[in-house]
């Protein structure tokens, strides 16, 4: 099939998107700069998309930060949150309504191609802070793609049920070089391994007992 | 309540402001750039909320045109088709999955300011053509805005059932400034009187039996 992906360069898209190709896809990858202070994501999917021969845009939305104010990952005056992506202080990482705006830009460039299929990497370990990670926003918004044009457009979401460290099993099947793949909210020079996201990165290599080829700013235990 | 109206400056969107306020609700108007070559509407928008004292921002979305291709309201190449709404040649009018993409944003805005309700003006006149103005969809957003946030978020569309003259009607009651309101597809100095939102604006004024206040470039019957 022919599917506009969304791809934020980190583990769980990349994962998608080879996991499409492999199984004999045309993706057109799409990242989303939403004024996140950790735009290095979306370098390293351009740099590897082209490497890979996929053709990768940026839907430019930067320009709605401060309508969207209120989360850690766009406002510099918020600190990011360590600790683990199930605390309650991840909450400051929640980007107002960010999946469906995602989802509709997406949507809407799929239809603009002549595209009925959209694909994104939501997993079930994001389930406890993001309500927009959930199954019921998932199935909800399968609805709504359903009837916002004259064709259905039908969402893709593999991973629903999946945890990271089975994202990550999978990855490795599919040699994915997750050391061209970017989690860290900081958006530093390398990893900074204490924030939600690094936290989760580091456990999904643990419990999938694969070696983690990132570099992270701190010790890891 | 306090509220996010989408807010385009034309007719149906402006008396909704009105009628909202008149209900005594605390509104924030917010007008969507998507590269629409009558951008004029916002213009207009922004001028008659400054002269009423509601506050209007704009989320700027310019940087998807390209992404959201093959609508002549937003590629210049395309023509903006003339005649009535409900002919098929007003698909050319459509723009992939705006109104969703317009409502995420929305949406996304009422959740940073901790609002929970949004309103927009969809109209029964629109279903035709449009699927994104359809009952279906708008039921299947307001199921998914119930789900997108830690507290649901409420979409108003009071319109939905009512025609575009029924709008004019209420209007007209609210005492809606219509000369100061923008439809026409065109975008140029005057309502061309010919654009399928041009031949609607004048058909609801003709069949609410009110006076058209608007100046348009070609006579009309």
């Amino acid at each position: 099939m022919k599917i506009v992906l969304i791809h934020s360069g980190g583990m769980d898209s990349t994962t998608l998107l080879y996991w499409l190709r492999n199984n004999g896809n045309e993706v057109k990858a799409l990242g989303i700069f939403y004024g996140q202070r950790h735009a290095t994501e979306l370098d390293m999917a351009a740099a590897l998309c082209e490497e890979i021969d996929v053709p990768f845009d940026i839907a430019d939305l930067g320009a709605l930060q401060t309508l969207l104010a209120g989360s850690s990952l766009t406002s510099p005056e918020i600190e990011v949150p360590e600790g683990h992506y199930e605390d309650e202080s991840m909450k400051a990482t929640v980007v107002p309504n960010r999946n469906m705006i995602m989802l509709s830009v997406a949507i809407g460039h799929a239809i603009s191609l002549g595209y009925s299929n959209v694909g994104y990497a939501a997993h079930a370990g994001d389930h406890a802070i993001y309500p927009d990670c959930r199954p019921a926003f998932a199935q909800a918004m399968a609805e709504v793609a359903g009837v916002c044009s004259y064709e259905p457009v039908t969402l893709h979401r593999p991973f629903i049920d999946m945890s990271k460290a089975q994202v990550v099993e999978m990855g490795v099947k599919l040699k994915v070089p997750y050391e061209k793949t970017w989690s860290c909210y900081k958006g530093e020079d390398v990893h900074c391994g204490k924030c939600g996201t690094c936290v989760e990165r580091i456990e999904a290599f643990q419990l999938a007992v694969v070696k983690d080829p990132t570099v992270y700013a701190s010790e890891i235990i």
